[in-house]
């Protein structure tokens, strides 16, 4: 690639076929450069639309409004699966990643009694480890973290060996949240099952912009969040993913009446759901739900091989923008060097990255998210960023950071 | 009481302290009679504006809000509290309430290692039991549900005097999802104590509209929901209460980051708040909280008292009415007797029931539920619900069903 200036930004954004939907994320002209859609997505004006209807059919369907609404979590459900590879039936949109991770390591777990094992990532986002921690105590089994380089992240072929037929369970995440590093999650899964053990991805980071195709690499379990890419607002409804042939070996430890089979009969004994509803725990979240389902139509109308090819295409530009603007003021490249080995997020590594983020903030600048000790996430989301933010930002950065940025010892309470 | 006429109805919402708020709840005029707000309740104009504002603090602040929103789980928790008398910091609003309830029974569980016994009502709510049976296999516990009288339920006598000292949980509702019975929360829950068991109350059906007094009562736990008498919406997050005593005894099941004492450091080892926040799991749903925060905060301005002093004007007016107008024809009150152990609601049987309760809504005269086999459930929501639509709604049921109504055989997918 030649050393990349605006104009090459502006013409890569005047060729973009994804350009046209950024109209619908407003409020983007004069104010920080947002490379947090990683973190929090935007909201689109169809997302925003999609909520008032729900709280007019709530107005003006009060009770009855549930004869459509209890089959959002399936209907959502399905419509995230088109855009990770999953056939209908084997998706659900419900509880939040924790409960649903929680919910199928159990479930995994208790199919899995003469194996002692939980293998995962030690460079794993919190609620994943301390999830896998629980129930290893809980169930008598052996947590063994895997130690990934802090910016190449694990090695695919480090975690098929470390998988053995004591494996009861492997969790791990198929883009790593601090470093964007990306796993092979087909060859990772096929390794899995040669040694007869479970396989749990969680796609928080990749669903919505990197492709996964989970039926074809008949992946067991898979677990995501609707926020950030998927855009679907904070704190919205996340997803699980159990493959159909497995939805009646499993049984989840939350017997609620959503996962019921004859829910409305409400007889005596809890007798789960023969499909992916036997998942669900307790009451819809019927605002969250037609949110998601408003912000995964757009993904699913541009499509995800789309927005793929453009956030590759922003995420070189991001690193060789790095290499070249903010190398020379200290900052490094937190994210593997091999695109091929890359989410859709970037991260860039700096002693002060703590106050130089926060400046970046205060100023209005550009939202990135600090990840302690010492990184600064950009994830360009590629519905709604130009190619020229991804420019304008580094070229921020740099400026801030060349007029010297001040440790006052402060660490952020929420990041 | 004098034979209730609609003038007499009339006489009371003039006289009616609450009758102000109706105008927040629009819609009401020339539509269906809403009796329906203990299973959904209706939107006010200012949870809509709540929503809006939330929606707009998305688009403004981006993941800048979550400055702010990281704290709703308890501040809104707190809210809830005063409504149900918990003082702060014992209250945190957070998933459904079938995931609460499983959290608190399985905390209290491996609590009481050396007891046996699961005491509930065999009719409770389906997720209640479904929750227990669940907890009940998976610890090796024995689970007692006690069968109460259809219309009276469960004597509080009765609870106590099966509750023993290998007792380790006692879960009850507070008032009946179906006949509104209304358990004597203080004695039990005193009665548990004396035998060393722990105590989980339901307060689904109590929490905004009957008065609770759990720091009084020295109950242990508690779970609810927000979309009924709270009004925070289909599907909005419930809440949880634990004494304060009891939180740094209790561990919950499911860690995740939001349970995490100082969660955005991201440390290796899975540490739990040392107050209510560590029985939260994972990502808040931040547009639910703005909703409950609203809503409930209607409420907390009216008073539960005079929420409840209301209620139990309509409910005996209502259940007056079901004995002179609807007895005639075949129905009867399936709710207790004593206005001193109802709830809220009051419930009315049929065997014709089902057809009944659909021609009402079918035809646009009133909304009540079905729960099955022979019930229609009357739940006159008192913020905004006036004495002439309790009138009104029972003559018009009467007259639907002096009209007659046919069993087609047919039976609810939704209720």
């Amino acid at each position: 690639m030649d050393r990349v200036d605006r104009a090459a930004a502006e013409a890569l954004d005047a060729d973009d076929p994804v350009s046209g939907w950024r109209t619908q994320f407003g409020g983007q002209e004069g104010a920080a450069i947002y490379l947090d859609g990683n973190s929090l997505g935007r909201p689109a004006a169809f997302v925003v639309e999609a909520l008032n209807r729900a709280v007019g059919e709530w107005a003006e369907d009060l009770v009855g409004g549930w004869s459509r609404w209890i089959d959002l979590p399936r209907t959502v459900g399905d419509r995230v699966g088109r855009l990770i590879g999953a056939g209908p039936g084997q998706v659900v949109v419900c509880d939040n990643t924790t409960v649903n991770l929680y919910k199928l390591a159990s479930a995994a777990l208790s199919a899995q009694p003469g194996r002692r094992l939980i293998l995962g990532d030690a460079g794993d986002f919190p609620t994943d480890r301390y999830v896998l921690q629980g129930l290893a105590g809980a169930t008598g089994r052996v947590l063994r973290l895997l130690h990934g380089h802090p910016t190449e992240g694990l090695s695919s072929e480090e975690v098929q060996a470390a998988i053995d037929n004591d494996t009861a369970l492997v969790c791990l995440s198929h883009v790593s949240f601090r470093s964007g590093a990306r796993l092979e999650l087909a060859s990772i899964t096929a390794a899995a099952h040669r040694h007869g053990a479970l396989i749990l991805w969680d796609l928080c980071h990749s669903a919505g912009a990197v492709p996964v195709d989970l039926d074809q690499a008949g992946v067991d379990l898979a677990v995501g969040c609707t926020y950030k890419y998927l855009n679907g607002g904070p704190g919205a409804p996340a997803f699980l993913y159990v493959r159909r042939d497995l939805q009646t070996r499993l049984r989840q430890p939350i017997w609620g009446w959503f996962g019921q089979r004859h829910q409305f009969a409400m007889g005596p004994d809890y007798e789960p759901e023969s499909g992916i509803e036997r998942f669900l725990t307790g009451t819809a979240p019927v605002l969250g739900l037609a949110a998601v389902d408003a912000a995964a139509s757009a993904l699913e109308a541009v499509g995800i091989d789309a927005l793929w090819s453009k956030s590759q295409r922003m995420t070189a530009m991001l690193a060789e923008l790095v290499e070249e603007r903010l190398a020379p003021l200290g900052a490094s490249l937190a994210s593997p060097r091999d695109p091929g080995r890359r989410g859709a997020h970037v991260s860039v590594a700096h002693p002060l990255a703590w106050p130089w983020c926060r400046a970046l903030i205060d100023q209005d600048l550009v939202v990135g998210d600090f990840r302690p000790p010492d990184v600064i996430r950009l994830g360009p989301a590629p519905l709604y960023t130009r190619f020229v933010d991804v420019f304008d930002a580094v070229e921020r950065m740099e400026a801030v950071l060349a007029a010297g940025v001040t440790d006052t010892g402060e660490r952020p309470r929420v990041t």
